[in-house]
């Protein structure tokens, strides 16, 4: 089988030497790659630059990207041409848009034209004490994943914090209809230690308890593979 | 002699899974390290998780850091027992402070008010298609560093980018003032790519020219080593 699989976290420049970085080792996303290399299946790998990889082998392809526009591209292009896409990736909720201080604000009578403005400086100087970022929804790219191609298997993330359990679940059912997903794993960035990843795998008729990033790659892999 | 160095870039936490980075490989900060420990002096690395940092050594003390508290902390400790002080950590000017959405904007009659707010959130989430994120300027620490250590070697660094060398040099020299450092090293973003890093170390008496991370490492050794 052809496998996509994100991992890591995508970083939305603020200018030139700033970002807004979603935090994410890659670790799962390496775990689960592994485990289908491992086992004779093509992965493509689309991650960031800084996220753990497995070592280079000639089953696996690297696609390295930083922004969601990038991974948005990246994904455009891999998922007609892949059969399952895992998508472990932390991806950027929100975009900079411009940076301002109080006193501008203070002075606009419409605030969304503010939305229109951005930056001329490379560097983003200021003497303010203070200073307000404005920032824009991004495009939510695994609702457009069967658009691009209807047939393939999607396995979606939610990271929550400090969740119940029952507040997991519900969130990963109602992904799973809104993104068409055929399971989901649901996670609480407070059950994740070095050496502990509780997570649950939520599909339309199953749900499955992990404790280890070793059990979700598992877990991930005999559910794709159970039709073969 | 006993030289602490920064390296790498802070990041501010914007809640539990976003957190705004300055970026910085290290690579710089990993070479003028290693510039020193081969000539048997004593380093201490203050630096980020991420960045490249030279092989463990019996001379080698690293202090890894991520916001601009934890560097601050770092060198309150480590700056009075050291000769000198090479700060090239890329220190985040501000920090996050509140993240609201257009709506509550709209209606807060004091921009001072959102100001006082925090986020109860670990996970800051919003179905806006805006959201609004104030930040607050950091303690600029390179102006401490005389007052914990009247008698440390301090030696800045200066980022600018897509600026004239005029500019460049008029800003190291004012930094040097303004600072009480002992050597400013300024660049330019545009001028370093992956095999060159040209650079001006501009001194109260001098002014060199650097074209690698080579060539700034050992000017700076000659310039910290020239009275021993």
């Amino acid at each position: 089988m052809k496998i996509l699989i994100t991992s890591g976290g995508t970083t939305e420049a603020i200018d030139a030497v700033r970002g807004i970085t979603n935090h994410s080792t890659g670790k799962l996303g390496k775990k689960i790659a592994e485990t289908f290399l491992n086992q004779g299946h093509q992965v493509t790998l689309i991650t960031s630059k800084e996220a753990l990889k497995p070592q280079p082998q000639p089953l696996l392809n690297l696609n390295i990207v930083t922004c969601v526009a990038d991974l948005q591209d990246a994904l455009k292009k891999n998922v007609p041409n892949h059969d399952v896409l895992i998508h472990a990736m932390a991806v950027s909720d929100y975009t900079p848009v411009y940076m301002t201080d109080l006193d501008e604000l203070r002075q606009v009578s419409d605030l969304d034209q503010l939305l229109d403005k951005s930056n001329s400086e490379k560097k983003i100087t200021s003497q303010a004490d203070c200073q307000v970022l404005f920032l824009r929804k991004t495009p939510k790219l695994i609702s457009q994943v069967k658009q691009w191609h209807p047939e393939i298997r999607l396995i979606g993330f939610k990271l929550l914090v400090n969740v119940s359990k029952e507040t997991l679940i519900r969130v990963a059912r109602d992904s799973l209809v809104q993104n068409k997903s055929d399971l989901i794993v649901a996670n609480d960035l407070n059950q994740i230690t070095k050496d502990q990843h509780k997570a649950f795998l939520v599909g339309p008729d199953f749900l499955y308890e992990a404790n280890s990033k070793k059990d979700i790659a598992q877990l991930i892999y005999k559910e794709v593979t159970k039709h073969d």
